[in-house]
């Protein structure tokens, strides 16, 4: 599970007035948050759920487990960098780890529209096949589910994992504390701009892949060398700016980010500005963002640079202060988040309202 | 996971020839098979994988975990006796008290079309909120992704879970042995008559309800009265035959069952034989078949009476012999199952080739 992180806003029995499920409600943006906070947590809401992390933690016979599940229904299915059974097993090894667990096995359920044609679905399946080899992980449990042509949009998956975390590790927002330093392992939107640059109604051709990858080894990497990362968070639908909202709320922090310091290639930059499309929202897939002590940011960055995934990781911010909770005062009870732009000004980050791409993951 | 256990069958990697993903591809029959074992377990196949029984079972620091998905896309959506949410959170608990688990936490992902409404989607909510209240449940991680109009049909949902079994608790069709008794917890072939009976395109009405339901209390009360309880199995897609095929092979036992001794009833039974089906073949959400040691056989059927999904309970037959593993012999390696008629006579069932309803979970 991801998008929506507002443990501050205690008052989850809002009203949900909406008549129709849109577009949006799947996005990432505020309408899902409104879904998820305003609706799903008024029905299901538990101290564990309430938190929406990226993975849940339930103890178990004195064992913490991580526990997570996501569905996929990309479009299209096979794009540069990936397809969605890479995407899907990736999807959930990214959740899990951000708990700082060792992934221990995964379930894997396909909702097939009839007439799909099997070399498609081998190919898929080869791709699953690869990156759960890669990771030394199982598939354990699984379903298979066939609709009427018309009835769904040739094939969705469901994964979910569950992981053991060590005693002594404990990832969290709530470990967040002013001073942080926010890193992430590389240039963003790349899996948004893959996607909308594979899909037909879009006429331009870029030579940019999805960021598509499992980042277990990455974490791993990154916690070998140090007991003070805070926290992690997977940073997809939504994009950049949405995750760090979800962390400020979560955290009660306010943060600062540079625009300068965020990597982001140069071709995925004009792609955007080309197409009015703001990076910051647009969908990672390979993407963790960190946040760690002041004292061991150096050695987190060299940790995280040495790994295939973290090239191009970059200190990106940091966490500037604890903010009161309050309706009417200048800090939002949701969040803060302060981008310094090029230009050296100011702008506030927030969840953005209408959906940039659907069926982006 | 349900359908096709045939862990007698070592030749995963037979040819999976079919060129296009068909209905039968999803049905629980002969097809679904297929798909599963040649193709399916040929790229994850593993030690647990492999035993494709309703939840896997893991071990997790000296713990044993039970972990099962499941997606559901019935139609349609609301139905005699229940809806897609009860059916979701239903089939989750069934497949893991088959292990004889405490089921400890469920993870709950949408797939829903852009423009359903925000009414039926409470409606299910409330389904699946009343569904896990009264079976002391908690949802910890989701998910929610909404398609296009005309990319998915209303709404799919996947449900996966978690449980802890009790170390003195083995249930697996490893443990039948000759002698035992099968017990089912009454009617066959409601759920697929009841989802049958509220489709537009059959023009017939019937007082049949699914029999859709939670059968952890049922199960709780058997492991309370027996530890001579071999193996569960709730009986969904595929119907009884298809359930009782599989764990004839999954046992390497015989197994006979007596017509007259199947609860169904009257106007099921009348339903069926209008339409042209055979209701072993049909789908239950809410059945479970036992196989005891005959010495336990009394009380454990005494329990299930007692309870309130088990007022039917009936032994409807026992497991006869060990069978040799042959491709040319008599028996087959795919498991041998005997019907004895009403007439005495006698019927060899198999995994059927055709589906006879699809998107019946």
């Amino acid at each position: 599970m991801t998008i929506y992180k507002n443990s501050q806003n205690k008052k989850i029995n809002k009203r949900f007035d909406d008549k129709i499920i849109q577009l949006s409600h799947g996005d990432g943006g505020i309408k899902t948050g409104e879904l998820i906070t305003n609706l799903l947590l008024g029905y299901f809401g538990n101290e564990v759920l309430n938190k929406l992390e990226d993975s849940a933690v339930i103890s178990c016979s004195g064992h913490k487990i991580a526990y997570t599940t996501d569905s996929f229904v990309v479009d299209p299915i096979f794009f540069p960098g990936g397809d969605i059974g890479k995407l899907s097993i990736c999807g959930t090894i990214n959740d899990l780890v951000t708990t700082g667990c060792v992934p221990t096995a995964l379930s894997l359920s396909f909702i097939i529209e009839e007439g799909f044609t099997v070399p498609d679905f081998k190919k898929i399946l080869s791709s699953i096949k690869n990156t759960i080899n890669d990771n030394e992980l199982r598939i354990v449990t699984g379903d298979t589910k066939v609709v009427g042509k018309g009835s769904a949009d040739k094939i969705f998956i469901n994964t979910s994992g569950i992981g053991i975390i060590n005693k002594n590790i404990e990832l969290s927002p709530r470990r967040i504390k002013a001073g942080d330093k926010i890193l992430i392992n590389g240039g963003i939107a790349e899996h948004g701009i893959a996607i909308l640059g594979s899909r037909k109604e879009f006429n331009f051709k870029s030579s940019i892949k999805s960021d598509c990858a499992p980042l277990s080894s990455l974490v791993t990497d990154m916690l070998s060398v140090s007991k003070k990362i805070h926290a992690l968070r997977d940073v997809t639908r939504g994009g950049l700016a949405s995750i760090l909202f979800e962390m400020s709320g979560a955290s009660g922090h306010s943060i600062n980010i540079y625009e300068n310091e965020i990597p982001i290639k140069k071709e995925v930059l004009g792609i955007c500005q080309f197409l009015g499309l703001d990076p910051l929202y647009i969908a990672n897939e390979g993407k963790m963002v960190v946040f760690v002590d002041n004292k061991d940011t150096d050695r987190v960055l060299l940790a995280m640079k040495k790994n295939e995934y973290g090239k191009d990781s970059r200190i990106i911010g940091e966490v500037t202060e604890k903010y009161e909770k309050s309706d009417t005062g200048k800090k939002s009870d949701k969040g803060n988040v302060i981008l310094i732009t090029r230009l050296g000004t100011i702008r506030t980050l927030d969840l953005q309202y209408c959906e940039q791409l659907p069926r982006i993951c």
